[in-house]
């Protein structure tokens, strides 16, 4: 058995210190434990980049791993701060949707609205929650505090309606929902979708693409291909280069499947 | 009690390896230590921006934290490298006011300037004083060597000069002096200053504020309000937007807060 | 002696959590290794600026630690994944020319393709080979397993091609290889070159420059000058200002020294 651990994924930016602040307060509570960063440049308010950027990594984190996801300060909003404990993790964050694929994926045990200031920082701030709330509650429940002393328990949480593909007779239309950092367009279209079908066509926007690809490789140099990305979506891609800016793809940008 | 703690605020970027070579350095001399990243991406040269983000973080770490801070590594300049003492902290960095508010906040101990040789790297480049002299000597007082073995005592070290606001008798006059990675306006008013008072109006360029709000959230979405951050200072900020960008507010821009 | 250390290198970004998987498989195989990052910034496709970077850090590190460097994702391409070892260092990632300095610098004592899928992810993706092969493998190289175990030994590794400067019998004519994140120009003439020399000038484009610097600060303010990096290269830089905005400089622009 290692150290516990918390990660964290926050849109905090890299100029302020604030994520100093975070790792101080949990070092302080839980000298032991260790702080991994995931990243701190979630585009700022982007709760669904900062969706995606949890479903990338968290499954992959030794069992009892915390993750804390910070995006969106605006606080003492309707959005509640959440605990959420699943079989194998536990998750920190506010109550935005950055759970949802969390929330599809894993077994839920427990939701807790984060509300015994026994467990905050003392000075409590109205700005900056993942400091004075999040922190010291990760940090708490790294040292073995029970999940029933941080609050009341709630039956679901806040979930983003990630827009489901259609089908139709010919084929399959889904659209892009998000653009990563090598500028890969990636679509609401799912691994499964795709199994035993033979593709004719893939449309998007004006660029037709044959086939599905198996690697990045197996797209021509500087083509335009698709493929299921390591995240089970299926992406649109350039072969050493980028998609988004040579396609410019948007999110919402519709992408056609033909099937035989 | 944890292991020793060394963080590290620098603006060396992100793609060249020089923040590799000093956690390198660190390790080598102090296995057990354990290193924090702040952030590497302070805007080069930055020495304001670079105390606002100590200032954000250094109080939250646990005691006999040490905290290294390197920004403007344009070495053999007139700033010497120094170590800084407080009653719960150490500093090291170059002198060039990036302690400014440790130096204001903090009950200073001891100012050592480094100049023991025996505790820099042995091949002494002139370029890199953070790989050189900065990471050993941190590494080294991790394990423990007493501070006046490191250089000789100063009285001093040097601070930045930054404006007051000025009051009359209708108000307050400030300026910003510092824009945050959200786009966030401080101000060089702190909270202080506004206690007791009652507010007609906040004139920052064309536009007029009413009131402080208590959270980015208690100001309407997309509008344009004032609040204390968590920092301690007025900030001009937009609920769920980027004040930087629609205000053009320049660091210098007066603000002017007229009370009852 | 500390915990066994992999350091990580990539292009991964900062958006998508892709980093975080890395950490966690590694962490999950070995609790008790520390990840240090380096940065997930290098440009993508940027083979040479990671084998830049790479060789600004690698030997401060202690001894035995592990370097995992993975740029250019398109995988299943004739690069073959490698594990280089040499009498102080491992090295682990694609055979791409990233580890070209290494090969150059230190003492390689085993070159092994990595085959044993024993060792691999279990559910291997076509895409992520950093997640799926390259971190499981330094996991279980940093748990103390024998190299030979992970699959073949190889004679050599790619390497890049790195322009020589051309030495005339009035000087040197080298040309920019690399531009760092201070926008320092980075020749390929190395410090050795230039001993015992007495240099008459230094040609970059239409700005002469009259000889060779010892520092940054030994360049008047805002003035071009040229001196050796802390990496052993000579370097065009501006006394805190940017080279590369100023003087529009690019890779494989000729830099001319004439001596006396």
């Amino acid at each position: 058995m290692g150290k516990p651990i918390i990660t964290l994924t926050t849109d905090f930016g890299t100029k302020d210190g604030y994520v100093g602040a975070v790792k101080g307060v949990i070092k302080k509570i839980n000298p032991e434990v260790e702080v991994v960063d995931i990243t701190h440049q979630i585009e700022p308010f982007d709760v669904l980049g900062a969706a995606f950027a949890l479903n990338n990594f968290y499954r992959y984190f030794p069992k009892e791993t915390i993750h804390m996801v910070v995006v969106d300060p605006r606080v003492r909003s309707s959005r509640q701060p959440l605990l959420i404990k699943s079989e194998d993790f536990s998750f920190v964050g506010p109550d935005n949707g950055m759970f949802s694929f969390v929330y599809r994926n894993e077994r839920i045990t427990e939701i807790i609205v984060l509300s015994n200031k026994k467990y905050f920082l003392a000075e409590l701030s109205s700005t900056f929650h993942a400091r004075d709330v999040f922190a010291p509650v990760a940090a708490y429940l790294s040292l073995g505090v029970d999940i029933k002393k941080f609050g009341s328990t709630a039956k679901e949480c806040f979930k983003l309606i990630i827009p489901e593909p259609k089908s139709s007779k010919k084929g399959l239309s889904g659209e892009i929902i998000h653009i990563d950092d090598f500028g890969n367009l990636v679509t609401n279209i799912v691994a499964e979708f795709l199994q035993d079908k033979k593709i004719v066509r893939i449309v998007v926007g004006k660029k037709q693409i044959k086939r599905i690809a198996r690697s990045y490789f197996d797209i021509p140099e500087k083509g335009v291909g698709a493929l299921v990305g390591s995240s089970g979506f299926l992406e649109i891609a350039i072969n050493q280069g980028n998609a988004d800016k040579a396609l410019k793809g948007k999110i919402g940008t519709s992408v056609r499947i033909t099937f035989e």
